[in-house]
């Protein structure tokens, strides 16, 4: 147990890819240079999936060789199989990430395979990117529920993460894809995970679809979970997924870890001037829970220095 | 531990006294129905404090005898001291709640009392109304952090609780009044209080000032607390606080339990009835952190009945 929250950013990749429009390469790089300056260390830019599927992320060969250089930052690409690695590779990605739905249902409606299918696909890619030097994460999403099959048995969700570790995964990421978890069962899951994978190689994702996405971060935090993947402004969503919202928001993760004593070494101010930038990019206002206390806190400085 | 969360509505009291103007009688007294309706089975219906320190609390004498009867709803009236008590007991009320901020400077502001006359009076409060045959639960307020000082020590919490509970308290509600607890705070001092008092006589109070109210609430959960207070739509704040926003919205404080497998009583569709007499009654719109989920399902079961 540490007394540092890893913020992994996924706002470039799993918020952008769910916006109606494509940003243009520029902006999305304006964005992530906003986030390193806020002092975000581990960010997934873009992911190397078919360009008709999702044309948000068409310009990922192109982005990722022109990502701000910086040894502190860790990038990570999402790849959805081999294929995807290939042009990660060729990019220059030096980590990946591999999706791997719970059910077989959500497999066959998002990728049209089957579990098992999608489950050696996913495992050949990770043990591919580990044999080319590269760190590999593996996802396991729906993790609580499936909009398809609804409630997923927790061992199912060790098992899979078994799988991917076993295929050579330095990291386990329990994802709450829809946002349909609420603490209880994430504190369930997460104990178990924790016990029989240590905390160190796990990390949680969740969405805000039902309002829980800070209490089921707390609720991680409590089982051990130390690593977390927050979206700027609580911009995204699933676009495969039927009712899914925004992310998890930076800025409430950020706020939150810190005032539980955590840190974080995000600067909350120009954390802030992504949120903005963020929303100028998709044209509409973005923000977490922590929003108006944020703006509260503004007016009181604004008032005291008049 | 039990699998059962009561909630305490608050907004007829906590959330009414906020607002600019006051609320006619009868638009209270059809709020409470809607809430009883709604299946609550304890409700703060008003408080007796001084007409011209809180005018919208100006018609507790009138409003007390005439809440809907029924054996199944406790009603508890705020009283600020013994003054207040008498005017309860005339009015009917069978229980009472006491508030006693935990730092000088807080009593000093709200009440012109210094911690120990505060600490004096509302144990002399709760011992009359013990004496007269009245339950009685003893708040203590800014729990966690004061607005004029800082953070409050979990000791002198425990301490002044204490202090409660021998003066005949039944119940004593941990509050954080202006929503700026985090989490590990909360769940530092409930696991203390729940240590040093047991959960059954405990309970709590968030704002969500900050977005933290349902994380504050599962770490209270997880500590043992079994009973909140929350506030229809999220209707309320404290006038007397810098800072305060709304408190922890019923409806999201029922839909999470729910979903972590606790039964409430409250039927949600009902509340949501509630929440939209409250907004009609304050002429602005309300609503929890839960909200949006809330209506993409209904614009979801129209789309699946269309």
């Amino acid at each position: 147990m540490t007394d540092r929250i890893t913020v992994n950013e996924v706002g470039p990749r799993d918020g952008l890819q769910n916006q109606a429009a494509a940003i243009p390469v520029e902006g999305k790089l304006a964005l992530i240079e906003a986030l390193v300056h806020a002092g975000i260390r581990s960010i997934e830019a873009t992911s190397f999936v078919s360009p008709k599927a999702v044309p948000q992320m068409a310009d990922a060969d192109e982005l990722y060789p022109r990502l701000p250089a910086s040894d502190r930052v860790a990038y990570s690409a999402l790849v959805p199989n081999r294929r995807g690695l290939a042009r990660a590779v060729q990019a220059g990605a030096k980590e990946i990430a591999v999706v791997l739905s719970a059910t077989d249902t959500m497999n066959r409606r998002n990728i049209n395979l089957s579990l098992d299918q999608a489950c050696a696909e996913s495992m050949a890619t990770i043990a591919e990117a580990r044999s080319l030097g590269m760190r590999a994460k593996g996802y396991v999403a729906v993790a609580f529920v499936c909009p398809f099959e609804g409630a997923v048995a927790p061992e199912h969700v060790l098992a899979l993460a078994g799988q991917l570790r076993e295929a050579g995964a330095d990291e386990i990421v329990i994802a709450d894809t829809i946002g349909a978890a609420a603490p209880m069962a994430v504190r369930d899951l997460m104990q178990a995970a924790v016990d029989r994978f240590g905390s160190t190689v796990l990390s949680a994702h969740f969405h805000d679809t039902r309002g829980f996405a800070l209490a089921n971060t707390w609720a991680s935090m409590e089982a051990g979970i130390r690593k977390f993947d927050s979206s700027i402004g609580g911009l995204g969503g699933c676009p495969f997924s039927p009712g899914a919202a925004g992310n998890l928001a930076t800025e409430d993760l950020v706020l939150m870890a810190e005032q539980c004593g955590f840190a974080t070494g995000v600067d909350v101010p120009a954390l802030r001037l992504a949120v903005r930038l963020a929303a100028e990019l998709v044209g509409r206002p973005l923000g977490g829970r922590t929003s108006q206390w944020l703006e509260a806190q503004d007016r009181r400085a604004i008032r005291q220095s008049a």
